[in-house]
């Protein structure tokens, strides 16, 4: 974001770089999307049948304090939350005027994977969605460190695979984005956390490669940025629910991988 | 946004050059703000001091539903409300995340420029905002035409300028971005809101060259949107509240200008 002031003169490196690095990435994308790409990455939104569903799963970073009175109600402001989903579907329905997709957001707080199959008829299948993004798995091991589940990584795995495999056998067109579980190391993210939250990653990335998933990599792109010099906590004050800034960065990286 | 299939081709050279037209904008913006500006216009968020606060100011179209408990919470994702400021802060707060930027929305449905007026020192001046964004006018028509209100297009003139005179005389280094007021020809847009709509316009044009603010073309950018062969309706539903596409073709549009 640059503001016009016909006096001011750059003052940071770092910052000039920042931007760089991330206009390029847009320029890139685009530029791949129209020019380079061949015809089998090339497909898009654009050739899904008109009033196409679109729809995101997951828990609370997903549900983001949707209006769930409203979850009916297919592009509803409301009903997206103030998450990543609300920012890439402002995205996709200006961009594509013409698709008349309907994106709805049905993630629910505190959901693990088990959740997710227990209302996976009503809140998956049944909309038809031409494309799913899933991003779940913080719960699974947040609620086992606090005690109140014993699910392991393998459970997580298994668990996710069957879901996965039983979204292909009733809707085999779907296209399927699998979202990198993530934590930032602050907040409630203690050391404890620490290696079983890398092997749940691990397990996630496995399914989404078992299921020619699209994986979008949300721990690479926060362990980026604050390697990059910036606090965890500016993109998730308690290390799991992002600001609107980290809501604004990974719909940015989802855009991109889903572009790319 | 491009969903992977491999098998798929295109269906539409319409949506397709949708598609080549809004990418090649945003590329064209980012190479811009790179390689070509000259320095004259290169000055950006990254050269406003660490901390600086960001205002969104305006009628209902701003506001978007904003929580106003938490509006003294500078990048609150309630405070900033449902349309195009917290799809803008979500932008500009993870493209530069060590500006420190304080974004604030104190849009209030229903207000007209006196009513901006009324509360400018609290919420406005009293911020020191280095950039505010202004969007007013459509009530300033719409509760005339309903018979609440008696201001003139020359009022509002006189009105605006005033109040953009007395910003720069309190913040003389503040960045001012002048926002079209724009309705879309349905709901409760009628033939009776022309030919005065556009004379507004117009004064709010000449109000922001007169105070040297960057203006944002938002019905020129719908007029567009419209001629390109989308429906109205799809845009704001009753002509002057932005559906979830309208506020992201604003925020899309906003993010250009300002990086131009």
């Amino acid at each position: 974001m640059q503001i016009p002031a016909p006096d001011a003169t750059p003052t940071s490196l770092s910052r000039r770089s920042l931007l760089r690095g991330s206009a390029l990435a847009a320029a890139g994308a685009g530029a791949a999307a129209i020019t380079t790409a061949p015809k089998a990455r090339a497909a898009g939104v654009d050739h899904i049948p008109a009033g196409s569903v679109v729809l995101f799963q997951g828990d609370s970073i997903t549900d983001a304090g949707r209006d769930r009175k409203r979850e009916g109600s297919a592009n509803d402001a409301a009903m997206f939350g103030r998450g990543y989903p609300f920012h890439i579907a402002a995205y996709a329905l200006s961009h594509h005027p013409q698709a008349n997709l309907q994106i709805y957001n049905r993630g629910i707080s505190g959901n693990k994977v088990p959740d997710l199959d227990a209302r996976w008829d009503k809140d998956c299948l049944d909309l038809k969605p031409a494309a799913i993004s899933i991003l779940i798995g913080v719960n699974d091991i947040w609620h086992k460190l606090n005690g109140h589940y014993d699910g392991t990584v393998a459970d997580y795995e298994e668990g996710y695979n069957a879901l996965l495999a039983r979204t292909k056998k009733a809707l085999p067109d779907t296209r399927l984005i699998v979202c990198e579980p993530f934590v930032l190391r602050c907040g409630a993210v203690k050391d404890n956390w620490f290696p079983e939250m890398d092997e749940r990653r691990a397990a996630a990335k496995r399914v989404a490669e078992n299921h020619a998933a699209l994986f979008i990599p949300f721990q690479t792109m926060f362990d980026d940025a604050v390697a990059a010099g910036t606090k965890p906590e500016f993109w998730a004050r308690d290390g799991v629910h992002p600001t609107v800034a980290g809501h604004g960065l990974m719909a940015k990286t989802w855009i991109e991988a889903v572009n790319s």
